[in-house]
């Protein structure tokens, strides 16, 4: 994958919000190969790093001919990204297209073990 | 009816969110035989399982012909998956279309006695 | 009025919700004798007895040649299915539709006083 | 039937359109005696008179606990306006809600033998 | 098929639409036997005779449970329709719902040899 | 009335259209003395001139306490604004807010004798 | 100011919303003469009073050609609302409508020292 | 290209419409190598076949990781299914979502030589 | 200016439209010196060339600190764009945001003088 | 920077909300110089001043032609809003316009120390 790119947090001293939305992320279903569409949503607070958004369309884009599962997909992207950004707190929600005439949100959460004090 | 399936859930360390939204499910009326249609929305937080979509689909599709009221389908659903999937929490919405001139929304909800700490 | 009829709940071990949404509810203005109309939202928590719909409409419908004040119907239906279904929680809305470019939202609740424990 | 009352028209030298929408109709099914609700929509070019809008929701209450047809309403709507407001054109279309899962609109037009050119 | 019945139009004499929306339509896929679901809307001009809306309930009914494609149930729907109505026009249109991540509507449109003139 | 001002159209060798949208139009009902609001439309085809939007927010500023019908007020806007853009071609619509559930949109429209060629 | 009157409320043993918006608002700013415009909503649990709405028409209307700040309009109405209707509980909120590229909400709220127990 | 697949019409007398949208399609940029993302629209009046939708899905995958231009790939497709198809008449109309802050839509139609008549 | 660059029409035989939408346009009010805000769409069938969309990017970049009354520059892009790319027809439209209560939409057009027959 | 401009707060004794909409916020990229566009909504709870309107659209538009990211501009003007209007809680929070198919929203809080007792 390619690596996930960070840049110093400006305001570390204040806790806030960053909220970002990919609505064009694509992967393959394991299963039958064919392509699956999502809306990703990653929700943080930064500690001393922010996420460098270039770097996460190239990370996203890297999923675009990889065969991989719904729970699977969400569940990896938030480990991926806790590991580069080393956020106070984190949420990944994939909100997955009709399938069958069925529609799927996951959503996986983080949260720093001593997250500072607000 | 046909066996709701799952599949091993790879990230049972963590609490995690699935919603599931199905606008295609219809079933009989018991009083009067006529179609009843409805969208299901199932949301829960996997334990050792995750719900399998293909054998859900199926598992829906089997109340097609057959007469149930309202309540009744709604609850019956969250039994049958609870057994089946083991969930952490799980809750199941059923929305059902306007019948003289009425619209009904029935909601029940499941929580595992010893859940596991977040 | 009309009797409010209803049935057995076969999951009364359960605390679970049900919202019913009636937009087709009409009475009288007791002032102008003009018709007042309204969207009328029920929701509420079954203890031993559901809420039979086909008496709730004709329930309504006695109101529709009825001189009766915003606030009194939405209080007074609350009194009535209360007493008809003993319900755990009950919350009845009515949204009234604009006059004079005003629109008024009543909004009453009951809840049991020894809930059953979840 | 009350009286649809009408006033000069000040600009008789011009076409210009008048467009009226009453979302708050209803009559009762001739067959159930059950509550119908429509939206009306009232579309005309006025010759020598305009239509006066009290005396129209009058003329609209009326109906509401008269039994008729969808159909018969639109259409008799129509005849009543146009020998009571002589327009150059006039539409009247209905649009009755939900029964039994399908939905109907009623639109019927009048053109005036010789209309004034524009 | 459940027959399709009518009652006599009490305006011939005039050209009105008539447009009926049903968004509770099913049948099968022909080919895997799974659900398909639509939308469908019917609008036609009446001649002698008026479409009976609960014979057309019981009509789309009888597709709940037979494989038919796309094409051809919007296609054999208007010709039942127009045998049974003998409309001066009438147009049939089917949206059917995602299927492999794509959506469908046909529309198929009658018009009588010799229309009544305007 | 405040005089409504223009300013020399830059393209007079092209047909163009300029809608304005206004939706903060109040005057008083000359009935009732109460206040009546409206979203009102304007729509031209400039010929010499175009209408300056300052002029015009006082011009329909000054309508805020006078009584005047809504068929007669969106025509009497139209002759003014004719007299001082004197357009190719121009559109009024008043939209007014419902008033007895009931609410109208008036729409006068002008085309000059000798419209230049397109 | 027209004084705001009120009748009393029939149900004063339960605790319940009563909910007022009246998208007509209109004032004049206090600094350039121009008009204001608003979209009012009121929020309140009556005690022994309930607002009378036609005297709180009569009560808006009346700041029709007054200068005032949204700041102060919201905080002020809420006052002598207050002082009026003597409520449990009451919000006042004002949305005003753009100025400069910039709209405004101001929302007060005001609770009763010794509330009622519910 | 993957092979487009067709059905024989079943209603080849009959001028009727086929509207098929697909909001999952993506290609790749052929300058920046970066993915895009469109909806497709195909509207077509069959002759002697219908599209087989299983094989257009089959087909749309297949730009997947293909570079092309929107203008091209707009009309490109419209070639290929006017080969495959023979429709009477065919659109295609592509909708790519933002780049640098601006949308494209392209729309390509093609009406055959010597059209049926209706 | 920066130059709108071009490329070649690989489909030169077909008139087919192209329609960009660009929500981003800012440019400076000539009066006040305050920023205007406007969302553009440009709607062309192109002859021999196409608009390259990043040099329209710069283009439109440059209008930023300009001042600029909306007539004019809705009419200048028009006649920029058209000496550009020459196509057959084109349009421009600018959707200027909300000044004084007051929006307003101008809209131009060209055509090509012998347009290539369809 | 141009200075952010205060009134006084009439109303200190009470808690009050504003809630503040600039649809219209731009700056530039600092890495690319390209223009970005964003919506800022600011939430305060006022304590001895007020937020003056004018100068904080002027204070926005000192950004027009700086560079600056998205997280620094958002933290930075709730450091220059607290620091001028002094307020017992305000959020500043940037809605950033799509850029490579992602869209940001950054929203940070202040809360004074020893806010006033509710």
């Amino acid at each position: 994958m390619p690596k996930i790119e960070t840049f110093p947090n400006r305001h570390p001293d204040r806790d806030y919000d960053i909220e970002i939305t990919c609505p064009e992320f694509t992967s393959l279903c394991p299963k039958t190969g064919q392509p699956d569409f999502a809306t990703l949503r990653i929700h943080y607070v930064p500690d001393r790093l922010c996420l460098e958004l270039k770097s996460l369309k190239l990370y996203l884009f890297a999923y675009r001919n990889q065969g991989i599962f719904y729970e699977h997909v969400t569940n990896k992207m938030l480990d991926d990204l806790v590991a580069a950004v080393k956020p106070r707190r984190m949420t990944v929600e994939g909100s997955f297209s009709v399938r069958g005439g069925i529609s799927t949100v996951v959503r996986a959460a983080y949260e720093a073990r001593r997250p500072r004090k607000r």
